[in-house]
């Protein structure tokens, strides 16, 4: 079953809801009924609360007070960002019953551009891990193939967007949890620049690397959504846009690869060691992510779910001092990135290095699963540059994610760079 | 026996340089004659190249080219920080031979403002200790009981001072070690704001703490040494200083308590927990620390002296999520600081809260010698702020030190309070 949202752009429903031919209430309705619980990607349903907003949406239409490009959209947001009077359940039972008393940020940003908010989406618990099958309210299930993962931890945002339930989501990317479940479920997915949206309201995991970011269709909506969000006007696009291939030195199947480069043929190739980035990451992430849980761990550690508190108690015997030259490190690589940056416009590489997992599986044929799916992706969250990923074809059956990387302020270069692959491949 | 600098403050020296009555040269030489090697202050002296250098001062006076408070002034320097030509020995076997190519950026500071340098200083080894007395070049000690150590890092500027052998000498510290020394042999340190002076050239210890500060028999050299050196005008003289007394919740001896207060009768008092500070002191020193040396303790751990090592292995178990929590902590407390600083222009404390401690001494009546003997001081590390020791009587025929408290920007403050109090006492 697709959902009412597949295949319609947000341009296009803004041309229905301005033409009069939907209204955002009817849009609501879709919403609802494209809801497949079978895949499990809403947390929570706000049925009455989204039903009020596309009122409001529709009565200030009527009114002429038109807000813009999200305006009576129904969209969704990530459970581990506060919506007010909805539960924020972090995919935890240390969560279980805890409802937000304010709208987040980023969620007050959804609002003001008229959005209406249909529910929470499933995250991988605590946004801790990037296959999404690890939440105490179940895995997001793929919707290309139901006994995989949507990859994570944003993955009932982006199942919610590819089964066309929704148009657009709000998720959180810290190693790459906007964009992995947006190439694994084969839509497109924007980590903009470290510190665009803020992450007041929004769950901590670890505040150094820790962005906002949109699910969408396509790289198109990506931009509408940002654009609308940020309240910046869009630049005029690029004549020329100077691409590179990044041969990351990281283990990969081929197919994916192969599929990926098709899409960006003859570009120069730039060896950018990303294993190490994925070392500083990982000091960073882990020593942020325990202090985030130290005293859960120490009061409650039952509560977790088995994989996770593995996952936090090794995190917490990270030493301290690898922590300090991880932050050095991080420089390094984020002076590395900015003189490839002034080299070219744009970076190109694969999302992920392989294909959805199936639900429950910790290793790959690159090796255990959980670094091998941040791998390409949290390079770009230590240095800090907006990251998008967008379809890329299909490896045996399943979508694949090319991920484009570009300068923070150049986010139009970026887009631009998507929409004519986009374009080129029909 | 007394060095020919004891009981002459800068102001005395260039007095009697300017009137040619003495010499740049003739200081030297009474510098190097001061020299007890029965005190271990020196690592190294450098005769001939501090002949020059007093040579050439010499002849830039004679010439009308002044170049301020520290022209032809005989210095120290810590065997932390470069001295081009002259050993680095850090204290340590793992830097024995070890020649500097290039002056470190305050080095060059002293140069421009005419000092002489004489040698390198004794330090704890690599710095990374409060007694003075862990070195490969064997204890400072204490020229008030040589059985004593000095207290340290900065042990060996300490004793060079307070012998009288030169009257000023450059220091490190990142948790007390000027003023720890300066109180313990009964002469003045004082360690400026954060960042005040450059630590280009200066062996890390670690660098969220690390200051270069200078040490001196009163305030008032202290204050010409550091104006000199920033090259900044002196303000006028504040007509009213407002000062509390800080109770920071940390066990304390007796005498030295009442010592200090009865130079600062009738303050009102603030409660503030230091413990908690040094607690952040210690987890953020002992990660930078550790990260500093782990290759070296990987390659060569029989280099280091024991203590040092010992310490090296415990602080390389501070785990990453405690470094995170006291990066965290550490803005709460600056805040709190920032916040008493609003309301007092001048914190006055005790600065080590006992009195020097036996060579090779390693507990004390206060429990573990190196925590007790940074308690007072490590906060003001954490804090960044500017802070001083000031010489406050004798306990048991030992000297104590009050140490003041100030705002960054309102050094002249600090200092005025300090010279009140001195004239006070007489």
């Amino acid at each position: 079953m697709k959902g009412f949202f597949a295949g319609r752009t947000l341009a296009d429903l803004g041309r229905d809801l301005r033409a009069g031919r939907t209204s955002a209430a009817a849009l609501l309705e879709r919403a609802l009924e494209s809801i497949d619980p079978d895949l499990n990607a809403f947390a929570a349903v706000d049925a009455e609360g989204a039903a009020a907003a596309a009122r409001r949406a529709d009565e200030e239409l009527a009114a002429g007070a038109d807000r813009g490009a999200l305006h009576g959209v129904p969209v969704a947001v990530k459970d581990v960002i506060d919506v007010a009077g909805l539960p924020t359940g972090m995919g935890s039972a240390h969560f279980a019953g805890h409802v937000a008393a304010e709208d987040a940020a980023c969620v007050r940003l959804l609002r003001e551009a008229g959005a209406v908010i249909v529910g929470k989406t499933t995250t991988h618990e605590f946004a801790y891990g990037a296959s999404g099958d690890v939440s105490a309210t179940g895995p997001s299930r793929n919707p290309h193939d139901p006994a995989r993962a949507s990859g994570g931890s944003s993955g009932g945002s982006a199942v919610a967007v590819a089964a066309g339930m929704v148009p657009l989501a709000l998720g959180t990317d810290t190693g790459g949890s906007v964009r992995i479940p947006a190439a694994l479920c084969g839509i497109a997915g924007f980590k903009p620049a470290f510190g665009t949206f803020p992450v007041d309201g929004v769950f901590p995991l670890a505040p150094s690397f820790d962005h906002v970011g949109v699910l969408a269709a396509t790289a198109a909506d990506c931009r509408t959504a940002y654009r609308a969000l940020t309240g910046s006007a869009e630049p005029p696009a690029p004549r020329e846009v100077r691409m590179a291939w990044v041969d990351g030195m990281v283990p990969m199947d081929a197919q994916v690869e192969e599929a990926v480069r098709a899409s960006f043929p003859d570009l120069p190739v730039e060896r950018v060691d990303l294993r190490a980035a994925r070392r500083v990451f990982a000091a960073i992430q882990d020593a942020e992510a325990y202090d985030v849980h130290a005293d859960r761990v120490e009061r409650a550690a039952d509560l977790y779910q088995p994989p996770t508190l593995d996952r936090l108690r090794r995190a917490g015997r990270t030493p301290g001092w690898r922590y300090v030259r991880a932050v050095r490190e991080r420089e390094d690589f984020t002076r590395a990135v900015a003189d490839l940056l002034g080299r070219y416009d744009v970076l190109v590489l694969p999302t992920v290095p392989l294909t959805a997992p199936l639900i429950g599986q910790r290793d790959s044929d690159l090796g255990p699963l959980q670094p091998a799916l941040v791998s390409l992706t949290c390079p770009w969250n230590v240095a800090g540059v907006p990251a998008l990923s967008i379809p890329a074809g299909f490896v045996r059956g399943l979508p694949v994610g090319a991920q484009l990387v570009g300068r923070a302020g150049a986010e139009h270069v970026l887009f631009a760079a998507a929409e004519r692959c986009a374009a080129s491949r029909g």
